[in-house]
């Protein structure tokens, strides 16, 4: 299959990137400062740019989406409104922008804040919370393309950096959750939320 | 108890304050034409007003809430945003603003949506996927003040208008909704989503 793959030079879109390569997929990556085309999603002009140039795609994944994390008395409403516009409409724009030129599936990007809480992650459970609601509900109104959310824990190769956020939380390799974009995208479900 | 009362006019609001009044609680009401006292909730300057004007309050009920209702190929990337400014950043202003003003909890609206899809809910289903989450989220952060959602399927009451969008799906009678406001306010359980 063709497939666009946006922030594929992140943490998560090089894993993912590396998976769909060795299963022969055509991949298009895509980032705002590397890969083969480079693309700022969280402008819908230039998601609207982004499939102009790309032309037909059997498959979009997106691997990207930035949430600011912050103790809850320091969230402001522009903090909230920035998780909006850097992980939903972002994601919303390429399910809706794409639709035109995409055959088969859109799989996004959410995490594990949607379900549960952790200190600091008020606004990146508002917005994983609203791609997953989100999913389920274009499902029924673009089939039969398909749309499906992958919602991991934090990755074991970040925790590192993200590690104390979630105390006593489980981490999930990498390498699992790019198993999950592979079941998306292969598979034919939609409307689901894939925990990895 | 002394609540503050958000979208008092409306529908649901109506019912809530009548079951706020018959258990006795003292309750001020908001719209932004009708009610006690006058004030936008979209505007983060104008919730912080509200509170600024009324003072302590033991709790917050939020029965206010607009998102745009249209078929996927319609809904634009400005309608999205219409949902998020008029359901989720103006209960998410409500719980942040009134931090210092309110003593024991807040109770928000989202709505059946947050779970099951029906054609042209995808901006409702994502505001309400929202909230739910930011309310999970929050409420850890919050502790010992407490916020819980209320998310009905469509109402009785509103059948003859929104019928038609629900079929066959079991609506749920006004009375067993501020139920569930009571339950949120009275009760001590917060980071929940009550479905009457
Ligand atoms: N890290 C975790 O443990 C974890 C756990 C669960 C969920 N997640 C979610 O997984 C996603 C990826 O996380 P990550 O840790 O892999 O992040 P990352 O390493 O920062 O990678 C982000 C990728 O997206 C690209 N990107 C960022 N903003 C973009 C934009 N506006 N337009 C186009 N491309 C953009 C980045 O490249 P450029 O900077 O060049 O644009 C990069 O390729 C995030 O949504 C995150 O919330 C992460
Ligand atoms: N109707 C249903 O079947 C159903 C089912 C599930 C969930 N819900 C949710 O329940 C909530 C209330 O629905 P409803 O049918 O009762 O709506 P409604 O009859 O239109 O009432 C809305 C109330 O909120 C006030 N309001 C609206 N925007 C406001 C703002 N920006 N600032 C302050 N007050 C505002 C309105 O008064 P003003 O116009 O004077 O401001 C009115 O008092 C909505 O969030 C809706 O999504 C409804």
């Amino acid at each position: 299959m063709r497939i666009l793959l946006v922030g594929a030079t992140g943490l998560l879109g090089t894993a993912v990137h590396e998976v769909l390569v060795e299963r022969k997929h055509d991949v298009v990556t895509v980032a705002r400062t590397g890969g083969d085309l480079q693309y700022d999603v969280t402008d819908p002009a230039q998601v609207a740019d982004l499939y102009r140039t790309v032309g037909q795609v059997d498959a979009v994944a997106s691997a990207a989406g930035h949430v600011p994390f912050k103790p809850f008395g320091e969230l402001t409403i522009a903090d909230y409104q920035a998780g909006v516009t850097g992980k939903v409409l972002s994601q919303v724009a390429l399910v809706r922008e794409g639709l035109a030129h995409v055959t088969e599936s859109f799989t996004l990007i959410t995490g594990v804040l949607a379900r549960e809480p952790i200190v600091t992650g008020a606004a990146a459970a508002l917005a994983n919370g609203a791609v997953e609601a989100f999913v389920r509900a274009a499902a029924i109104e673009i089939a039969p393309k398909r749309v499906n959310a992958v919602s991991p824990t934090v990755f074991t190769e970040a925790l590192d950096v993200y590690g104390d956020y979630f105390p006593g939380m489980k981490p999930v390799p990498l390498a699992d959750v790019a198993q999950a974009y592979v079941r998306s995208i292969e598979g034919r479900q939609t409307g689901q939320v894939y925990v990895p």
